[in-house]
């Protein structure tokens, strides 16, 4: 059909103000925050209401028109990048928190709410909604749900999946249901809730959630703690949690991002040492005292070679320091980034990290890891050049060392940044042609004409 | 086809010694824990393998003929009856616990292992696995996936699905998948295994496990408190969970529950109250204690007419008899039991008490309610007489005005029972006629030829 035609038609449900065509606005939503990844839509539509939606679909369904929900873009596999050209259908509209149900504990949002937007406003009632990927100030809850994020308190929080108890979505023929409830117990009909959660905008549009909140902890403590040795490190790890501590935070940084980090920002961090651990226990205060004294036993008899424990939150600030830098500074090394988030059961972690360091040799390509180490989602980080094709040949090489050995370790090829276009070649090896069928099958149920992200998570259908 | 060559075929498949086709066998098999549902199958197959089952799936695909799973048979939604004849799959033999990992905290177990006995195992390493629905001594692991079983601990613990971290599935055409796995964070795909969890046997046959495993509680206080006004007991649930405490256990009795479990067992309830609730809180020792004052004082606040602690864990049972007596008291006043989950948000236990006890006066039905009140899952158990015609007709009219009650105060069907039979004829009001057709088109991409436990969860597809 004729793109003025696909234009007008858009212009007539949203109206004129929300819908964008300019050669200068279809390149701004031709990628998102993955690299290597551009596409230019056909237009770019942003939707008032659950109804808009609705006829969009309706329109797109009946015309055969590639739809690709999008929030604020900061997703890491390529989840929105317009594919096959269509539709960006831009959900920051949908910005209103419009209930915060303090007896039931449930908060009912619009997708397009920046996530640390709700944390802010339910903060007066010290409640607080947990799941906080590194995005947390700048990714919309309809992306968080899409790619169902996970973030820095995985481990003892969950993820988003843990906390969405319900959903309004527009479906591929512009039908809307609504799935789940504020019921804690819901055993009715499948669990389309958690299918639409993490199913990459390709299987309906989210336009509202039900989230689950949680008490804010009473209390905090954090500390860091330095190793010689990556395997003391990832003992430490299992450790802690055969010590049956759940800690809200376990991180760990590699040699190859401390010493990065170290360099950008000269904080004095050991660039000698094999691996660093970042520990946050929280919740009663009498409990996290008890907790972390446990933890540094923990940490001693794995030869932990120093402890420092956080006097303040502005302290606990500085010693995060390395964490929280180290995206920004690996990125700071080339003129592309590649954030990987495989992820593997926790006790195999030395194992992975040493996979991660023989693909970076092998290879002669720039890895720095770092990541959620309690849960096993782990961060490779591949620094490199876009425009140089023999190193991107050799960071896919790394890439395919990385993501088999992850998976021979039993992990999976993502924790939390979900699949898009970027792991699609290693899906297969995952689940099989048969798991794979199964996942096809029910894409094709619910989008006979695949309009809805077409060519993402599943490849094609 | 002919009866014989079915029973031949599996007889191939498993083996003579595990097949069963006397008249005594099929009518065994005919009908679960649920009154009023009995159908003949024509073989009761018990399959040892995976692959076994993979063979008799192939076979009742290319053949047309229904398969139902089963394991103990204890559920309450006629999830096992076999509706439309065929083929009865007793996954019993299905019986090992394969593995403890106890770094990772992940037992893969086999569905046909009853739930208790997987406490039983690992409670030599400290931990537990925290679904306990009431048939926890009986009820197979296969069954609890396959009706996403709740049970006493749901508040806080949260339900099966909440401990499924992946599965081995049999699909209709005998494809064999794995889903989800080790990995506590873990977004590669959809989400297959929350979606075959709870799906009553009509998306696959689950035959393995990956169950998540936490530590024990270090210490556990209960009580019972006895309330003169269900409104005032209700605002206690709802002041607890306010207080920013989730009890691992918060029970209600109504009135009539009380007065019958009393005149059965004459433990000296308190036959004038109009609610009694059970409570537990548990964890680390200091914050038990501190919990306990706090739930003391809520209840206090509430008009608590009595409160007494438990004093051992003797003195738990002793004071938890009302609890555990409700059903099996209930059951004795009248020939058939029903016992119903129609579960609404906590703040709503009191209007929802209110419309069950007008029900029971309008139609002239026996109705005593208990259940999980932290979250709102009420068990509302009609007894009456499967043969009495005009009886019956009263009792589905007041089950009518129940299940309307819940949907419209924002409550679902079932918290932890499933669909399965009894509440199809309200399926469509909960999820509407798009939400119904979605969920049927899965199910007809999983199972195109409608062999898996047909007309059950969505009726007819």
């Amino acid at each position: 059909m004729e793109k003025t035609q696909l234009i007008e038609a858009m212009e007539r449900i949203v109206g004129k103000e929300h819908v964008l065509h300019s050669p200068e606005a279809l390149y701004e939503y031709s990628y998102d925050a993955t690299p290597g990844h551009s596409y230019m839509p056909d237009v770019v539509v942003s939707p008032g209401t659950t109804q808009e939606v609705s006829e969009i679909m309706k329109y797109a369904n009946a015309h055969r028109i590639p739809v690709y929900p999008r929030g604020s873009g900061t997703n890491l596999s390529a989840g929105t990048a317009p594919l096959k050209g269509g539709i960006v259908l831009l959900m920051l509209r949908f910005d209103k928190i419009i209930d915060v149900d303090l007896e039931n504990l449930i908060a009912e949002v619009e997708v397009g709410v920046i996530v640390q937007d709700i944390n802010d406003h339910i903060a007066q009632y010290g409640l607080i909604y947990p799941p906080d990927p590194g995005t947390v100030k700048t990714a919309s809850l309809g992306g968080t749900i899409a790619e169902n994020s996970g973030g820095l308190r995985g481990l003892k929080y969950g993820i988003t999946k843990n906390y969405v108890q319900g959903l309004e979505v527009v479906l591929a023929n512009g039908d809307i249901i609504h799935t789940g409830g504020k019921n804690v117990k819901d055993v009715s009909g499948y669990d389309m809730t958690k299918l639409f959660t993490g199913s990459e905008g390709t299987l309906g549009i989210v336009t509202k959630a039900l989230l689950k909140l949680l008490p804010a902890p009473e209390a905090t403590k954090s500390m860091i703690a330095v190793f010689d040795s990556i395997d003391d490190a990832g003992k430490a790890v299992s450790g802690i949690i055969a010590a049956k501590i759940i800690p809200a935070t376990l991180e760990i940084l590699d040699n190859a991002t401390i010493r990065t980090v170290e360099d950008f920002t000269h904080v004095g961090l050991p660039v000698d040492a094999d691996a660093i651990l970042l520990i946050e226990v929280d919740g009663n205060p009498v409990v996290v005292e008890d907790e972390k004294a446990k933890v540094l036993e923990v940490l001693k008899a794995n030869n932990a070679r120093e402890v420092t424990l956080a006097k303040s939150a502005e302290h606990k600030a500085q010693l995060w320091t390395a964490r929280r830098m180290a995206l920004p500074c690996l990125a700071k090394l080339r003129p592309t980034t590649f954030v990987e988030d495989a992820t593997i059961p926790r006790s195999k972690i030395p194992d992975f990290l040493r996979i991660v360091t023989k693909a970076s040799k092998d290879h002669n390509v720039t890895i720095g890891t770092f990541g959620h180490a309690g849960d096993g989602n782990m961060h490779p980080t591949i620094v490199c050049d876009l425009r140089d094709e023999d190193e991107m040949k050799r960071v896919h090489d790394a890439m395919d060392d990385i993501f088999k050995g992850a998976l021979a370790l039993g992990g999976t090829l993502s924790g939390e940044h979900g699949i898009g276009l970027g792991k699609l070649p290693w899906m297969e090896q995952q689940h099989g042609k048969e798991g794979m069928n199964a996942m096809k099958a029910i894409k094709r149920a619910l989008d006979p004409n695949l309009i809805l992200n077409p060519g993402k998570l599943l490849g094609e259908c």
